[in-house]
C-alpha cells in the first residue's frame, strides 16, 4: 500500500529529544516543527485560506464532532472533502472528536467549558448521571449534540467513517481523554479502553484507506493518541502500545498545563520510535508551551487559542499578552508589535485597531488574528532554524525572559 | 489656490444626461461613473483596505458623525487623517454627519432606524419634542450621541472642522435633510436653512483650506448638497443656488426612492453646470438605482447596503437576491453567482458559505461583503464601459430584465 504521508527527521539537537523534519503530503510539506492553524469548523476564525498562506501556516486542523453536526460529514465529502470544502490547498488534519464528545456533550445546556479539565473522574458509565450527558461505554460515547441536544453515539469505528468522509491528510484515533486529576484506577480503566479503541481504529481506518485504493482515491494518515494523564509508567506503557500498532504518528493528549511537558510528554517521545511525526494535541498558545514542546521532541502542534484571544483583543507581542481595547492604546500610533512583520503591524497602529475594537467592527478580529496566528507560526518556524543554527537554547533563553 | 480635484468629462451618451468622466485626487483617480465603497466608521465593514482594493473600489467614503463620538476627529487627524488612519492609500470621502445627526440623534434610546424618512416634518425647533432629540436652531443641531447620550451640537462651521480634521479628499457641506413627506413650508424653510449653512460651511472650509495651504498641508474639496424634497421648483432653485457659490462638486441628498431619480435627480442634474460632478449620498445598492442615476446624470453613489445585507446573507445575483443561509443551499456545490469573478465566487461554493452563516463564522460575512462589493462596483464599472461603447440602453434593459 502506498503511504499517505512521508515523515523525515532531518536535524536533531544534541542531547536532546528536538529534532527538525518534513511530513510529505499529497497536498505539500510541512516543515517541522510547526504550528497547525486552528480551523475547528473548516474555517479559521475571520481569516480566508489566503491570509492563513500568507502569514505562513502550513497546515490546518479542523475537528470532526464539530464538522459531523455541521455541516455534516456527507456534505464535507461531497464538497470533495475539507481542502476543496474550505478552499484551501495545502496540508490538513482532524482530530478525532474525541475530546469535544466529552467537553462539549457534557456541556450541553450549562455552557460550554472545558468541563472535563476540572471534573474528578469517576469510574465511567456506571456513574454517568443526567447531568453528564456523555456516556461512555466500551462500545463508545453517548451524548448530546451542544447545538440541539440530539443523542448521538460515536465510535472508534464510526470517528474513522466520520474522518474518512471529511478526507484530512492526517487525522486521529478516537480516544478518551479523562480529567488529569481523575484518580489512578479510572485513568488506568480508561487508558485500556484508548487502546483497545486505538485498535479498532486502526483495522476501520485500513479497511477504509483499501476502499480509498480501490477507488484510486488518496490515501489517509492515522496517528494514534497516547493517554495516561500525569503517571509516568502509564505513559510510558501507552507509547509502547501505541507504537506497536502500525500507525503513521503519534498524538499525545492530556497535556493541559506548560509544566506538564517536561514530564508527560518526555515520557512519552523517549519511548516512542524517532521515526514517528508527534503530535501535541490542543496545546501551544505560549511560548513556553512551544520552545518545551520542541525540547521535549514534538513535531506538530494545534492550539485555538492565537484566534481565540485575538477575538477578545488579547495580542500577543514579544514581551507578553497586551489587551487593545484598554484606553491607553487609543492614541498609540506604533504597531501592535513594533518588530513584527505581519499583515497588521505592516500597516496598522494600535490606535485604528483599539477604535475597531471599541466600535465592534470585524476588521479588529481580522488584523488581531492574523497577527497572533503570524506570532505564534513564527515563532515555531524560528524554532525550526534554531535547531539546524544549533541555537535552540539561546533563542529559548531571550525570548522566555523577554515574555514575562 | 491650488485645485484640491480635478474633474473632467469625457464621453457623454447622446439624448442623455449621462456621462463618463473623471476626478483626480491627491490619492488617485476615480473614474467616474463610480460606486465609492461604504467605510462609516473608518472601515469597510468585515473588509481589508487591500480587499476592497483588489475587488475593484476606487474610493472609500466614511462618516464624520460616527467618526466624531468615536474615535474622535483629533485622533484620525493625530494619525494623519483618514487615509493614513485606516491604511488606504485610494482617495477618500466623508459625508457632513448631518443626515445621521438628524436620523441616530433622533432614535437615541429607541433604536437606530431611519425616523427621518417616516416622521411627518414638523415646523423645526419649536415643535421639538422630549422624543427628537435632535432640535435643530438656525446655529445648528443639538443633538444626543447614540452611543452615550452626551448631548453635542453641530454646526455647519464645526462640521467643516471636523472633517478637515478628519482629512478625506472630497467631503460634504452640512445640511438638513428633511423627512421627504415633510409639508411644502416645513420644505421651504429647511432648504432656506440648508442654503444659509452651505455658504457659512463654504466660508469656513475656505479658512480651513487657507491654513492647510500656509502649512504646505494637501487642500480638501468640498460639494455643496442640493436638497428640495419632491418639488421640482425647490429641487431646480437648490440646485442653481449651491451651483453658484463655488463648491467643488454637488452631492444630491434626500433621494431615498428609485422612483425619484427620474424626478428630482433629473431636475438638478439638468440645472447644474456641467462641470461639476455630481454625487447621489447614501443610495444605489439596487441595479435599477444604478442605472437610472447614471442616466440622470450621476457620477458618484455611496451606499452601505451591500456590506449590511451581506452580513444578513443577502447574495446579490444577477438575477436577484438569495438569503445563503436558506437550507436549500447546502449542498449547492456552486458559487454565489456562476458568472461572478469576485474572490468569493472564484474558489467557494454555495454550501460552504452556507456553513459558515449557519456555524456564525466570521468568514461568512467576509465573503458574502467582497462578493456584494464587486457586484455593485463592476456593475457601475459595466455602466460606465457602457456609455463609451453606445451600449448603455441594451446593458440596462438586459440587466434589468435579468433582475427581478
Amino acid at each position: 500500500m502506498k503511504q499517505a504521508i512521508k515523515f523525515t527527521v532531518k536535524d536533531k539537537l544534541k542531547n536532546s529529544l528536538a529534532r527538525t523534519g518534513e511530513i510529505k503530503t499529497q497536498h505539500g510539506v510541512i516543515n517541522t516543527p510547526a504550528f497547525i492553524v486552528g480551523g475547528t469548523k473548516a474555517t479559521v476564525k475571520a481569516l480566508t485560506p489566503d491570509q492563513v498562506t500568507s502569514l505562513g501556516g502550513q497546515s490546518i486542523l479542523a475537528n470532526t464532532y464539530h464538522l459531523m453536526l455541521r455541516p455534516g460529514a456527507d456534505i464535507v465529502n461531497e464538497a470533495g472533502g475539507l481542502g476543496k470544502f474550505m478552499n484551501y490547498a495545502g496540508p490538513t488534519f482532524t482530530d478525532s472528536g474525541g475530546f469535544q464528545v466529552f467537553s462539549l456533550g457534557v456541556a450541553y445546556k450549562k455552557g460550554i467549558d472545558k468541563v472535563s479539565h476540572s471534573q474528578k473522574g469517576e469510574s465511567g458509565a456506571a456513574k454517568a448521571t443526567q447531568d453528564q450527558l456523555a456516556k461512555i461505554t466500551n462500545k463508545g460515547v453517548h451524548f448530546r449534540s451542544h447545538i440541539d441536544g440530539q443523542k448521538l453515539i460515536m465510535t472508534p469505528e464510526s470517528s474513522m467513517e466520520l474522518q474518512h468522509k471529511i478526507g484530512a491528510n492526517i487525522h486521529m484515533a478516537f480516544d478518551e481523554c479523562p480529567a488529569p486529576l481523575a484518580d489512578r484506577p479510572y485513568i488506568v480503566s480508561s487508558l485500556n479502553r484508548t487502546h483497545d479503541w486505538a485498535k479498532r481504529c486502526l483495522t476501520r481506518h485500513q479497511e477504509l484507506n483499501k476502499e480509498h485504493l480501490d477507488k484510486n482515491e488518496p490515501l489517509q494518515a492515522l496517528f494514534g493518541i497516547v493517554q495516561g494523564a500525569r503517571h509516568q509508567d502509564l505513559r510510558i506503557q501507552s507509547a509502547e502500545y501505541i507504537s506497536s500498532l502500525g500507525f503513521d504518528g503519534i498524538g499525545i493528549g492530556g497535556v493541559f498545563e506548560t509544566g506538564d511537558i517536561e514530564t508527560e510528554v518526555k515520557w512519552v517521545n523517549q519511548t516512542v520510535p524517532e521515526s514517528l511525526p508527534r503530535h501535541l494535541l490542543g496545546m501551544g498558545a505560549q511560548p513556553a508551551d512551544l520552545f518545551l514542546g520542541v525540547e521535549y521532541g514534538i513535531d506538530t502542534f494545534d492550539c485555538v487559542a492565537p484566534t481565540r484571544q485575538a477575538r477578545n483583543g488579547a495580542i500577543y507581542t514579544a514581551t507578553g499578552r497586551i489587551n487593545i481595547r484598554n484606553t491607553g492604546f487609543m492614541r498609540d500610533f506604533s504597531p501592535l508589535d513594533k518588530n513584527c512583520e505581519c499583515y497588521a503591524c505592516q500597516g496598522f497602529s494600535r490606535a485604528y485597531i483599539n477604535h475597531l475594537f471599541r466600535s465592534d467592527e470585524i476588521l479588529g478580529a481580522i488584523l488581531a488574528s492574523i497577527h497572533n496566528e503570524y506570532f505564534v507560526v513564527h515563532m515555531v518556524d524560528n524554532i525550526r532554524q534554531s535547531i539546524v543554527d544549533g541555537t535552540f537554547y539561546n533563542l529559548k533563553d531571550t525570548t522566555l525572559k523577554k515574555y514575562y
